[in-house]
C-alpha cells in the first residue's frame, strides 16, 4: 500500500544532511560546550555556528537568538519573559483566538497572575485585522502576541501591518512564526516583530529544538534559570545535536525554501480542487493568503477522528485540527472562532505537504477521498437531512 | 598524546546502545507522538516504554515520571511548580547551600516572587544535617529541596534521613538526583523523596533530555503551558528520540550499575591517593560518602583555570567547579559555604570518572599532575609565602 503523510505541521522528516551534521555531536563529540577543554570547546563552536544559520534564515544577529527545547517553550518565554520584564510599566496583553495552545495557556496563565488578556476576534478566514489591534491597545498594553500563520487553518497573518501599529503604540510585537520559519521567507526586520518563535521539525530539523529571536537590546526574564547558558537568558545543558541539526536544517532550508514552496503549492492546489469537488466540504482559513504547503477543511455529517482513522487503513496520514489537540477530543476553538458551528468543526481534517509527496500521492488521496467520505456520511444519524444547514449556509455563504 | 576525559559530571559519551535505539526515531519513526496513524502511535509506545524504563530505574510507576528537556528545567519545574501548587498553603521554601544553580536561581526567582527562603548550611565536607532541616521548617514551609548529590563536591546527602522529617511535618521533599540517579542506587521510595530530578546524559544518555518523578496524587503546577502531552503537565513535541535514547540508557543503568561503580571507585581511589601526595592540595566534599565515580579538590596557590587549561595541554579533561560556573569565573559558593576560604576556592578542580577510563588513564594523569601544579606555583605570586595559611588551616585542621 502506498504510503502518503500529509502530516508536516505535526512533524517533518528529519533531513539526511541534518542527520549527518548531528551524528558527530551524538557519537564523539560529547563534550558539554560550557568546558574548557577541546571537547567542550569544539561543541561551542558549533553551536555557534549554528545559531550563525538560524539568524540568516529569519536575517537577524546571531546573539539575538535563543535556543529553546521547542516552539512550544519559546511561545511560553516570549509571553511570560516579556510579561515579567514589562509588567511595572502594564499588565494589559493582547492575542488572537487563532493562536495555538502554547500561546493560548501562556496568556491564560497570566491571567491566573494578575494580567488582562484580550482575545482578539479574527474574520471568517481567520485573519486579524490591523484595526482591530489597535483598537485594543490601551495605555496598560505591553505585548501583542499574533500568530504568523495557523497551523490549523493555514491563514497567514498581516504581522508586518500589524507591527506598524504597535511600533507607533510603543508596545511589544511576537509572533509564533513555527509555521511559516523555515517554509516561507521570514525577515524579522521586514516583519517588524520584535521576538519571533520558531522550531526546527517545521523544516526538516530534529524535535527537541526551538528557537526565540529577541530584538537586540531587549529585556526579557528567563523562563528556565540556572546557568549560564544562552547568555544567561536559558539555562540547561545545551541539547548540541539537535543545535547543530536545527543549524544544518535552517541552512538548507534557506537554500531550498523557494523549490519546496513551488513543489507543495502545486500539490496543495491539486489536493484543494480535488477535494472540494466533494459536496458539502468547505475550505478554512484563508483561500489564498496561506502557507503553500497547507490545506484544511470541514467536512459536513462527518466526525473527523473517524475520517483520520479511515485514511490512516489506506496509508494516508493526516491530522484533525492540531496535532496538540487531536487527542483531546474538543471542538477546535481556532474553527469555532471563524464562526465554524460546532458540529462542522467536528468534521475537521487538516494537510499539510512535504518535499517527500509527489503528484501519485495526491491522486491516490483523490481517488480514496470520496469514497471513505461516502462511507462515513452512511454510517452518520446527522447525514439524514442532507444538504446545507442553515448555520452552515450562515458561515459558507458563497462556498469559500 | 593520550586522552582522559575525566568530566563525566559535565557530560557523558552517549552509549552506543542508546545510539542506536535512537537511530530509527531520527530517521524513518518521524511522526508525532499525539498523532493517531501508525507513525504516531508507534512513537507514542516508545515513548511509554522508555518511561517505563526510567521508572525502573527509580523504582516508580511510569506515570509518575514526566519528561523536561534537562535537569534544570527538572529543578525549575519541581521548585517553581510546588511553590505555585502549595502557595494557598504557606510560602516558605528550604534549599542547602550546596545546591545546584538551577535549584539556587529558582529559588531566588520565588523570592523575588512573594517566597520566603531558607538556604541551609552544610557542614566542613558539605553535610546538610537533618536537624538544620528540622529547625528550619516552619508553618509556612511547603517544600525542602535538597540535592542527593553535589556534581561539584560529590557529597552524598542523607536524603532518607531528611525526609523522615519533611513526612512528619507534612513537608514535601524534593531532591535534585541529576548526578545520583543510573550512577548509585536511587529507589524513590526508600529514599522518601516527593520529587525527583534526573538527567539522561549523566548516565551514558543524550543531552536534551531529562525527567522528574513526582509522587502519585501529587498536584503540580506546569513550567511549560500548551498541548496535552505528558499528561498536560509538560507542553510541546516530545523529543522522542531523546526520550528513547534515555529509556535505553536507564536500563543499561540498571544493568551495568553495580560493575560501573566497581570499576569507577577503584580508579577514583588510585586518583584520590596520588593527588593528595602533592603538597598542599585538599580533598573537597565528603572523604567517603561521596559520588563512586567523583573526586574534587582544591589546589594551594593556583588557579583553578589554569589547572584546566595545563591538563587540557596534556589531554587530560576535567573541570573547576560545575560547568554551569566554569565560565562564569566566579568563587564557587559551593566551596565558600563549606568554608574553604575564597582564594583556596580559586584553586578548585573536579574530576568525575565513567566506564571509558582506565588504570592508565589514572597514571598518565598522575604523573603528569604534580609537574603541572609545581609549574603554575613557580608563576603564582601568592605562592612565595609557601606553606599552609592560618585560613587555610582553619578549614582543614589534620587534613581531609
Amino acid at each position: 500500500m502506498r504510503k502518503c503523510y500529509f502530516d508536516h505541521v505535526a512533524a517533518n522528516p528529519l533531513h539526511p544532511e541534518a542527520l549527518d551534521a548531528m551524528m558527530p555531536y551524538l557519537r564523539e563529540e560529547y563534550g558539554n560546550p560550557l568546558s574548557l577543554y577541546p571537547l567542550g570547546t569544539n561543541a561551542r563552536s558549533a553551536i555557534e555556528s549554528a545559531r550563525q544559520s538560524v539568524a540568516e534564515l529569519v536575517n537577524v544577529k546571531p546573539a539575538t537568538i535563543i535556543f529553546t527545547s521547542s516552539g512550544t517553550e519559546a511561545n511560553n518565554f516570549a509571553l511570560r519573559g516579556i510579561a515579567r520584564a514589562k509588567q511595572a510599566q502594564g499588565k494589559h496583553i493582547i492575542v488572537s483566538k487563532v493562536e495555538h495552545h502554547s500561546v493560548l495557556n501562556s496568556a491564560r496563565y497570566l491571567e491566573k497572575n494578575g494580567f488582562v488578556v484580550t482575545y482578539l476576534p479574527v474574520d471568517k478566514h481567520g485573519l486579524v485585522t490591523p484595526e482591530s489591534v489597535a483598537a485594543a491597545i490601551t495605555d496598560e498594553t505591553i505585548l501583542v502576541s499574533i500568530t504568523h500563520a495557523s497551523r490549523e487553518i493555514g491563514t497567514i497573518e498581516p504581522i508586518k501591518e500589524i507591527s506598524k501599529i504597535t511600533k507607533s503604540r510603543s508596545v511589544l510585537l511576537h509572533t509564533d512564526a513555527i509555521a511559516t520559519v523555515g517554509n516561507i521567507p521570514v525577515d524579522a526586520a521586514d516583519l517588524g516583530a520584535d521576538l519571533i518563535s520558531m522550531t526546527a521539525h517545521q523544516f526538516y530539523g530534529p524535535k527537541g529544538i526551538g528557537a526565540l529571536y529577541v530584538r537586540e537590546g531587549l529585556r526579557i526574564v528567563p523562563l528556565i534559570y540556572g546557568g549560564i547558558q544562552e547568555g544567561g537568558r536559558r539555562a540547561g545543558t545545551e541539547n548540541v545535536a539537535a543545535i547543530i541539526g536545527m543549524g544544518k536544517a535552517a541552512e538548507l532550508a534557506k537554500k531550498e525554501m523557494a523549490v519546496r514552496e513551488v513543489h507543495t503549492r502545486k500539490l496543495r492546489d491539486r489536493l484543494v480542487d480535488g477535494v472540494l469537488k466533494v459536496p458539502n466540504v468547505y475550505l478554512t482559513g484563508h483561500p489564498q493568503n496561506r502557507l503553500p504547503h497547507h490545506a484544511s477543511f470541514v467536512v459536513e455529517f462527518v466526525e473527523g477522528e473517524a475520517m483520520l482513522l479511515m485514511l490512516s487503513m489506506k496509508g494516508i496520514y493526516s491530522a484533525s485540527g492540531s496535532a496538540c489537540s487531536s487527542r483531546a477530543l474538543k471542538s477546535s476553538p481556532v474553527l469555532l472562532s471563524l464562526g465554524v458551528p460546532t458540529a462542522l468543526a467536528q468534521g475537521s481534517i487538516v494537510f499539510s505537504l512535504g518535499t517527500g509527496n509527489s503528484e501519485e500521492d495526491i491522486d491516490y488521496f483523490l481517488q480514496e477521498f470520496p469514497t471513505i467520505i461516502s462511507k462515513l456520511r452512511e454510517m452518520s444519524p446527522f447525514a439524514s437531512g442532507w444538504g446545507k444547514s442553515e448555520e452552515v449556509n450562515k458561515c459558507y455563504t458563497g462556498g469559500s
